[in-house]
């Protein structure tokens, strides 16, 4: 049985030692520095050492960018033809993207696979084949997909996380690409939460109020006709989700399971994390908000996450460009845990001492 | 007459171009990306190339990190000695501090430079000279520092960020280390902006609140006896202010002078950056708010310059260390802009295109 089983994966997925966390916090507040004048980067410093057990880096961080194409675009919710599926993918492997301009910068390696593009060409030097199917079905008239298909997805993605992790990585980054897959999104976080249709679905793209109007509609649909249960994360995104949100949850899974942090990019990641944490809550321990997307399902879904994301800069464009940026502060809070010189080791008074003026 | 003379500065600060930016937001809006939808680092491009007249990079950033002493300290304002500053400067010759390592990490170049520490020992490798005086004098009884010698600070930073500039900085960044520096910093914001001390006064490194009342009281008194005059700000500066602030009010006007961004950091730095808008309202277009400071009178001084934040981690180290983490957005901002494929060269449709199914 593959590590990337879905049952082992889940039952590997452990809240990491509670000592580590004030001996991270020791650590952090011996640094040349007023205690806490560091603000979140140092409480992300202290949650990168309590996964890693120790200091942490971020040397070698990956970032999945899995790609699906989604039935109910035929709802005629997006701004975008689906042709821009498979445009944007041949977009990413000649490396013009904007997920590409900031993995480079981040110096993260980039991963991009077909998990069902619907207009996908042949095979193709650099593009992961994870298809099960040519995109799912339209979920405001039936199941988005399969359920064994909603877990062979997962598993495809938790594999190539292991492989990355396999290979050293030490922090994963998600990213996705699907016209449609904000609608999913929205769908998976108003059944798993609860939130009205309307709270939690916006504009996507960029579309209009009638398009919008049409996608609340859609999504509205899919849940009457599919009646997922909230009780069971794989019937809700089988029935309302997508093979690349399917894929993502099996990173987010894969790098819980090792205990590596899972840099979570927007709204499409954020509903993937949603499923992967009612699969297995200590998984939120391996999971950082990159940052806040402009869709208002996001901060719900992050509420209901309990996690607070890092940055706040009206981004909504997905492709995993919101972790890549969040590399930077994760391995600057890094940095500082490692390389900082210590009050006592730089000869530095603290508040109070006696020798100066005060 | 040199060119860091103040008069011939101020004379070369002009706005950018105004066709510039409608071209600048045209090349960003034909990126393979729905427009808008990078938010802010959309704005920061368009910004920079605004800024440059074209394509901007951030290949050459150097971060000036300077230390003065505040006479005001013997009010006991601090909850550190002042023994601190010169071990701090220490520390960043050793490489040990904050800003050494995420400078580092930025790929910045980071000048250190003696504006007037109480204690500095000798002459030491790695160390800029720019000493008017062994700090400053307590402003709670009379001007910190003559006029003067607040105008001999501003251009030596001035000069020396001029040099980088010739040396092909492409991004300037402010930092600082002083203690009793939050306490001057909130005079020059209230004097400035009226303000009242107590809107605009924190706790800087973290102190009580004993400390906060004295501070209050300290900087209430230094207002009462000095009667800086709002329409002055070389008055504001050189009553309340310090040596190692009126330095980065230089850093900033050869910026704004040379059409080169630069990333203001905190309190201390904002307070610079407001005295420098005062002297030359068009500085402000090449001012960028690194991050939004946890002490109270940084949003104040802001406001006052139309500057909103980049990163908000509730961070108040100074040295710079926001100004740090921003490069990394600028640099993303640039190279977006440079690298990103259009979607007409990456043959991608755009919104409603007839292709699709939209």
């Amino acid at each position: 049985m593959p590590v990337s089983n879905l049952p082992r994966l889940l039952s590997a997925i452990r809240a990491p030692a509670g000592d580590v966390a004030a001996e991270a916090r020791r650590h952090v507040d011996a640094l040349t520095k007023p205690p806490g004048s560091l603000g979140r980067l140092e409480d992300l410093a202290v949650r990168l050492a309590m996964l890693r057990g120790g200091a942490p880096s971020v040397d070698a961080p990956v970032i999945f960018t899995f790609a699906g194409d989604h039935g109910v675009v035929a709802e005629g919710v997006s701004a975008y033809p689906q042709t821009v599926t498979a445009q944007m993918v041949e977009n990413f492997l000649r490396g013009g993207a904007a997920i590409n301009v900031l993995a480079r910068q981040a110096g993260a390696r980039l991963v991009v696979a077909d998990f069902g593009v619907v207009t996908s060409g042949p095979a193709r030097a650099g593009l992961v084949q994870a298809r099960i199917s040519a995109g799912t079905d339209n979920m405001a008239r039936g199941p988005a997909m399969t359920r064994a298909n909603a877990v062979a997805a997962i598993e495809k993605g938790a594999k190539l996380a292991l492989d990355a992790l396999d290979g050293g990585a030490d922090l994963v980054g998600t990213g996705e690409m699907g016209i449609g897959n904000t609608t999913a999104a929205s769908a998976i976080t108003s059944a798993l939460t609860g939130a009205p249709v309307e709270q939690v679905t916006g504009r996507g793209t960029g579309i209009d109020d009638a398009t919008l109007a049409r996608k609340i509609d859609a999504i509205s649909r899919a849940l009457d006709v599919n009646r997922p249960d909230p009780g069971d994360p794989i019937d809700v995104l089988a029935k309302v989700g997508g093979f690349e949100i399917a894929g993502l949850v099996g990173v987010v899974l894969a790098a819980a399971s090792r205990s590596v942090p899972v840099a979570l990019d927007g709204f499409i990641s954020g509903a993937a994390a949603l499923v992967a944490g009612r699969l297995a809550p200590d998984a939120r321990h391996a999971m950082f908000a990159s940052h806040r997307s402009a869709e208002p399902g996001h901060a719900i879904l992050l509420a209901d996450l309990g996690l607070t994301p890092y940055l706040d800069l009206s981004m909504r464009l997905g492709e995993g460009t919101g972790a890549a940026l969040f590399v930077h502060l994760a391995r600057a809070a890094a940095l500082v845990y490692r390389d900082m010189a210590t009050f006592k080791s730089a000869g530095v008074d603290g508040p109070g001492d006696e020798r100066g003026p005060s």
